[in-house]
């Protein structure tokens, strides 16, 4: 059911959507800002549902692209969020219709406000992924066979750039070397689709599910109740580690957030270790050696005693983190969705266990400890 | 007057655009190769001159861009230099009528015949720069105002980027970052502009230019004449050495040949040295520790007896060379032309002089010698 989003709902949308950045998709402070001036500027958004799309609309992710490090330092205005959408609007030779977010996260969960609000266009209540990734070709959509491109990457200077490749993988360099040019961060439009194919092939309720985690976790908080149990039980994931970030390695390498956290565990880990890699988003948790989680399904980070996401580029020595990983959309744990996303593909030689079948293990084996 | 070019004509043509490339705008034998198999298929190009062409023509420039190194590798195939032209064609909206040089070089002279015998478009004799040089933003039509966007790029693969910038010099960032993700690579269509623009801001002439220093170097050769000093006054130009060529450092960097070769002096420079810096093209000659010439003057390396044109990527140990210094077009000259392709501009710290003057003072310096 369509509904309109002011900016009382932009705090508990904007950090729910951080919680299932897993890291990335942007900082939620920044995202709130930027969504939050566009709406005063411009009015509400109005949210809709994805069964309310006429088949034959004209819908196009609006996202920004680039290494959440620089993305903290170096702010949209917003007008190259609109530049973006209106140059492949001009490409397609077709009226947009509808905004939709390619991925859940802080900012990218955000920006599509601002192309919105300032456009006038309705927001489709979906995403492409159920999560964020660090790479254009890793959407559902592209499972079955949807085009990233034509797509446009703008910057804040008023260059544009229009790709059009003989695939997803191929506009991910493309598109991720221009934004390198421009200053390690651009704004992008993408995978125009009709609504059928939103239907079909996008992940549907994101925008609903950020905003109801934003409040589980506020609710939590003000009922003095575990908000990181509130998070984990929302979306049927388990906490895999308590502790302490002992070290932080952390470049800005090829246009991404790269590095590793390692965490020293507290309470029932204590004498344990936490092994996070990410590169923009968490890629893998091994705790004591083993792996624990891995992508594709979510690796979350919060604060231990307010649930606030913690992003890769904010995580910092000394903080007290809980790690909790939950199941991704099933679409993902699929042959095509793991050559997308799998562990392989990030270069680690070891395949997909879903995460609940790791833990029963890990489970099993510690019971089974004389 | 127009004036048909077929297969008989590209040996001298791309031989004299080699001499113009002053070391870059690829290999002339790579050159001849393509422009013929094009010719071959399609019969052969109408060259018009820049009087012929209508006002409100719409004249596109067609180049291959990236490293002479890997060029000589990676050749094109034909049909994405026409992949170029029509993506550029469809984003303009108007139909292309004329074709022409973007720099003068053995591929770069060769490439456009490509696009026109395939096309089946005239192709206009001229260039924008009277010589060839590293970067997109250094031609003519640059200083007077003339954008080289809206420019594509495209590769062997299909894969084409369409660039929309808010001036040259970003132009060339983009396209160079997209030209390096290509395969180092790329064949480009840019600068469109009319006819007008054409007569008022390109370099009038110089294809007829480089087929006659073509046919200068073959008569020279058959009649046993020097064929390097028939190239030196065709072009105004002076001998500034003779020479081994002692030391060759070559590195292909941020998608350009760049590199410097020592040169021991032969005849009357023996006991003399010169050396010869590069970025596709040769920048600066320094004689011993003295600047006898730089860009935007041309600096020609030539086989001693053959005449046969060195590009920088062909340049080794033992070759026995002749090295030409000659005056550029007056509009480099002026102001604008030096901020754009000035010794300044490629990072030495000294001014321009006019290649002239430099071999008269140092003539004085000599005779001044006690």
């Amino acid at each position: 059911m369509a509904r309109l989003i002011g900016e009382e709902d932009l705090e508990d949308l904007a950090r729910g959507a951080a919680v299932l950045g897993t890291g990335g998709g942007g900082n939620p402070y920044i995202g709130k800002l930027l969504a939050r001036q566009a709406i005063r500027e411009h009015g509400p958004v109005r949210l809709v549902d994805a069964d309310e799309v006429p088949d034959e609309a004209v819908v196009v992710q609006s996202a920004m692209m680039g290494a959440p490090t620089v993305m903290v330092e170096k702010l949209p205005q917003g007008e190259e969020v609109v530049n973006a959408l209106l140059a492949l609007q001009d490409h397609l030779g077709q009226k947009v219709t509808h905004v939709v977010c390619g991925e859940a996260g802080g900012i990218n969960s955000t920006i599509p406000f601002v192309a919105a609000a300032r456009t006038g266009l309705p927001l489709i209540d979906a995403d492409g992924m159920g999560r964020a990734f660090p790479e254009l070709q890793m959407l559902v959509p592209g499972m079955f066979g949807i085009s990233a491109t034509p797509m446009v990457v703008a910057d804040e200077k008023g260059n544009t750039v229009l790709l059009r490749t003989t695939g997803n993988r191929w506009t991910e360099r493309l598109a991720r070397s221009a934004t390198i040019e421009m200053g390690c961060t651009a704004l992008i439009a993408c995978y125009a689709m009709n609504g059928r194919q939103v239907r079909d092939t996008m992940v549907l309720g994101t925008l609903s599910l950020c905003q109801e985690l934003g409040q589980l976790i506020a609710l939590a908080r003000a009922g003095h109740t575990d908000p990181v149990q509130a998070v984990t039980r929302r979306l049927d994931g388990h906490l895999v580690f308590r502790g302490r970030v002992a070290d932080v390695e952390r470049r800005t390498e090829t246009g991404f957030a790269r590095g590793r956290a390692a965490l020293a565990g507290l309470g029932p880990y204590s004498g344990s270790t936490l092994e996070l890699n990410f590169q923009n988003e968490h890629l893998v948790a091994i705790r004591d050696g083993r792996v624990v989680a891995s992508v594709p399904d979510l690796i979350i980070v919060l604060d231990s005693d307010s649930a606030e996401p913690i992003t890769t580029e904010e995580i910092r020595y000394g903080f007290r983190v809980s790690v909790v990983a939950a199941p991704c959309d099933p679409r993902w744990r699929t042959e095509p969705g793991l050559a997308l996303a799998g562990p392989r593909y990030f270069g680690y030689d070891f395949g997909y266990i879903p995460v609940e079948e790791r833990l029963n293990a890990a489970g099993s084996a510690e019971r089974g400890r004389p």
